[in-house]
């Protein structure tokens, strides 16, 4: 679950949630050292050729995703929010420092102004891991759906587990 | 100053200090309960008729000024960083929950995205007080200027002093 102070609506909404058989603290470990991220951030066959994470409240969080065919998709998020362990927020309505984002014109969905909300809970050694992806208006959930939203976090979701399980070797 | 690790750029940004003969926790005080910023928060002879602060990231923050003429200017912007009696960031590029923010339309401030960045430091028994508004370009900042950011928050400080010099006594 979300935080549950922090509203949110099907109609302007994603959401991913996946059960993880590994301890939460070794999912956010996955989740927040670039070497790991770039393992799992893009969906394959695309790659993730940077990751860049200054991880505290108006810190950068920066991916470099590259398409099979060798174009690359930079995309400069603000982390916003950082519970050890628990929760990380972060938007493309801000730029890293907090200073409001510049137009989103891309149509790829780096264009898409959104905010995640991912969450890990623990029970019984097993997390629960869930996003969910706020946007401003119904036009920006639908383009983010068109974009492939589902199978996109779908995939590296799966990629996520499997890094996981490796790293528990 | 602002935190150390959060750029600021002239060209940019606005930028607002004073020096407050007062503890910063009184000042936190003033800044952070409705009852008190309905005081300070409009440049007389505006008023503040309406005030909502839920004082946790994600939170809101919501003022409604009222003109001499009596039109009245609600805003809702969203809390994103909270130190007690340090420093407080909202942005209304987010709205409250962390959603990104509809397009911004109002030809008076409320239609210009901006992050306040404002910070209490305390040295022998005075607060350095100060903002940093950091806006998405030059032209926001200069269009924010335009409609007397210096005057408008210049007075609102004024105001803030005179009612932390009544709130000690």
């Amino acid at each position: 679950m979300a935080r549950d102070d922090i509203p949110t609506d099907e109609r302007l909404d994603l959401r991913l949630e996946r059960t993880i058989d590994a301890p939460r603290a070794l999912i956010w470990k996955a989740w927040t050292e670039p070497e790991h991220v770039k393992r799992w951030w893009a969906p394959a066959p695309w790659t993730t050729v940077d990751c860049r994470i200054d991880l505290r409240p108006g810190g950068i969080f920066r991916t470099v995703m590259r398409s099979p065919e060798g174009q690359d998709f930079p995309h400069e998020t603000c982390l916003i929010e950082l519970v050890e362990n628990e929760r990380i927020v972060f938007t493309s309505a801000l730029a890293p420092g907090y200073r409001p984002a510049a137009e989103h014109l891309g149509d790829d969905c780096t264009g898409i102004p959104f905010t995640a909300i991912v969450t890990f809970t623990e029970r019984a050694g097993k997390t629960h891991y869930s996003a969910v992806v706020l946007h401003k208006d119904e036009a920006g959930r639908r383009r983010h759906e068109e974009l492939g939203f589902h199978e996109g976090w779908g995939t590296c979701a799966d990629q996520l587990i499997e890094l996981v399980r490796r790293l528990r070797r």
